[in-house]
């Protein structure tokens, strides 16, 4: 039995001016048929040399890696008739980077884990199943590196790998 | 010669909470000696089912790739010795959904590039050299899949790979 298969395209722009310090402005589109735009702005800290007028730039895309997970847990936990009411998410980004002599330093990613708290009477496996297709339709998980971003369910008071 | 080899961690940390449709409340922290929060919520517009009172969770990460990109090549043009003026970056980001019957859909990456226009006087060859030293350093771009990002510079009126 042969199943359909349907595609789409979701596509982002942006165009961000930098005239100095640390300060980004960046305007940020959505294209196709939900179209909206964004002012989201990005600043160093008075740290790092800038004057912390705006969100860092991790800032935005720790709000979207988390966001964006919890969406797909929303849509996801309805498309597969699995109740689940308040959906809480704690994530951690860690980085390090790496300096060698006075070279310009490179990053890398340590550790991205999105700790996931579903309420309501859905079973463990249930939830496992949300969070399992939820990990896959994420746009953002889909273009990190395999294998870097770790799952946990928060079962009881206890939270276990998924 | 053996050269001296540091190190230093990232860390970010967010909170989020969805209590019915598609609106994510996020708090986001900066960890560390320079620690900053912000209240970055996001929603789906009415198209998907949401209210539209945020930006979408992947338009934070469209802003968190372009300026983190932007704040490397501010960094490491002055580091590496480069005179750039103004920084402007246009950055499109391309994702392809994948649905089989009535299965939630799956998600991949197909096209992320940064057109990078340094102002100053630098050479094209020492506009390359921040071009490398940024991608390398951008937090963002470290955890992305190999070979997904893409930049081009400007270089009169053409733009080319680098």
């Amino acid at each position: 039995m042969s199943e359909t298969v349907t595609r789409f395209d979701v596509v982002f722009e942006a165009e961000g001016k930098n005239t100095s310090k640390f300060r980004n402005d960046c305007h940020v589109h959505m294209r196709g048929k939900a179209p909206r735009s964004d002012f989201l702005p990005s600043d160093e800290g008075p740290f790092h040399g800038g004057d912390g007028t705006a969100p860092y730039p991790l800032g935005y895309f720790t709000s979207g890696l988390t966001t964006c997970i919890m969406t797909q847990l929303r849509s996801f936990s309805k498309k597969l008739g699995v109740p689940v009411t308040d959906i809480l998410v704690d994530c951690r980004c860690h980085w390090q980077a790496t300096q060698v002599g006075a070279a310009p330093y490179e990053s890398e990613g340590v550790e991205f884990r999105l700790d996931i708290d579903l309420h309501g009477d859905a079973s463990v496996e249930d939830k496992k199943r949300v969070i399992d297709a939820a990990g896959k339709g994420c746009f953002v998980e889909a273009i990190l590196k395999p294998g870097l971003v770790k799952h946990r369910l928060k079962v009881g008071d206890e939270w276990i790998d998924v």
